[in-house]
Order: C-alpha cells, then structure tokens, then sequence
C-alpha cells in the first residue's frame, strides 16, 4: 500500500538539504508495516561522498536503525527514479518494492546523468571512457574464493 | 599503469575481514599517482550495511582522505568483478580504470548473486520477483527539479 506521508517526507527532506547545498533535489524514505523507519536525501556534497545518494542513505539509516542488513519486508520511497548504484543497493537490501515520483528523463532535464550508467550497463559495459575494466592476476580472487567457501562463511 | 602492490593489499584485507566475519571476500584499493590512497574490504555483516561492499568502502575511503567527492585521476583495483552498485558508485566517483581480479562466475559459484541484478537490470528492470518499481505523485518531483533548476543548484 503507498504511503503518501513517506513520499512527502522523502521530499520535504529533498528540498531542504537541497537549499542547503547538502546535495540533488532527491529523497528516499523505507517503511516497515506501514510505518516510516527512515528519511534521507542526497548528501553528496556535504558529506564529500558520492555514493551519498538518497536511497543509499535511507537504506543504511533504516539498517542502523532496525539493527540489521537485511530490510526484507520493507519499502522504499524515492522522488528520483533509482539510479544503477541505488536501484541495486536496494535489492542487495532485499527490498522487493519501490515507489517512485520522478522518472529518469525529468533528473536528465535537470543535468543530472542517471540514464548513460545504464546505458553503458545495457550495451555491455564497453565503454572505455565511462569506465575501462582489466582483468589482473585472477589467481587472488581464485584464492579468496576459494578460502571462503572452504570456511563455510556466512553468504549474505 | 596496473599496481600489483594495490591488488595485493586489497586481498590481503578481504582474507583478513572474511576470517574475522565482518563480510565477504571482497577487497579494493583507491590508487592515485601510483600510490594508494585507500584500501578497504567487504563489511556488511560487521557494519550491518548492504552498502558496504569493498568498492563503495574503498571509494568512501578515498574521498575522505583527499577531502573530496571527486575521485577523477584515480584508478581502483577490485579483488572481485564490481555489482551493479559498485561499478556505479565507480562510475559517479568520476574513476575512469578499474583493475578486476575475479570475474562474477567465480563470485556465483561461492553463492554471491551479483550477476542477477545485471541481469535484471539488461531486461528492462521487469521482474516483479526481483524488484517493483511503481510511479506515484509525479507533480512531487517536478516541482522538487524545477525548484533546483530555477535555483541553479550545483550539480555534481
């Protein structure tokens, strides 16, 4: 069920640390059983931080507040369309629902470059001036590996 | 140029961390000039954070060190191939060479899931299993855009 009191906090939030130069105009909240449990915006620049994005800040305030890394059974809240690191970090919080206000297209109009991460990552991730990437020296992730599922360690 | 030593230390503090059950076997190193800047690994579980990936910690790292949330000029050497969150987190530090050891089959085969957000991702984000995404009060973000616009906010 949208809780329109958490988009509306998500956005309150958005626009105040925007005019306080804390970062972009987007916010992010998660909500448990119909209940906010975090608020966050973008705080990119304040924190000198770019993963500080308004999503991934409400996910880790909702885990520090629920004492946990798995928000499973919650929802999250954002006015921006999640970008590829956002939109990933809340699956890896195994948040299965989203609601979102503003599209891809709208933060484009604004200057802001969601849409070309994923359209490096839909092309194949080939694109040497967004990102080269070189394999090295595969037998040290081999090793880890290997160590790892030989100890049995826990797979989150 | 590839730095060995980079490599090495960030596996080195991915064996450590993993041993002591703070996260997966996942390390990384910020490297700048050829000297490295920031070497971080995998905690999530010790954290409890689904963000803390070693790349995302690495890059939160370097930033703080060098007092910036521009990482242009820098490269980073990842003991594993980056998620879709680290390779955008990558990508948005402005980090234009990354140097991988392990690729994500190797990842997948000790129980690591990163290849189904790829792939979620690849198909046109979709899958309902893995993540809905609904649209709702569009007119929120609108007016959360047009207000940075017209304040012609710093976009970063």
């Amino acid at each position: 069920m949208y809780i329109k009191d958490a988009m509306e906090a998500a956005a309150k939030q958005a626009k105040q640390t925007m005019n306080e130069n804390k970062g972009g105009p987007f916010g992010a909240a998660v909500v448990k059983d119909g209940k906010i449990i975090a608020v966050a915006s973008n705080s990119v620049l304040c924190d000198k931080d770019p993963t500080a994005h308004a999503e991934v800040n409400a996910i880790r305030l909702a885990c520090k507040k629920l004492d946990t890394y798995d928000l499973k059974g919650c929802e999250i809240y954002a006015t921006g369309y999640p970008c590829p690191m956002c939109l990933s970090a809340i699956i890896w919080a195994n948040i299965k629902k989203a609601y979102v206000s503003g599209n891809i297209e709208d933060a484009e109009s604004i200057g802001f470059r969601d849409d070309f991460i994923y359209k490096y990552i839909e092309s194949g991730k080939k694109d040497k001036n967004i990102l080269s990437i070189d394999f090295q020296d595969e037998y040290i992730a081999k090793a880890l590996y290997s160590e790892y599922a030989e100890k049995n360690k826990t797979i989150y």
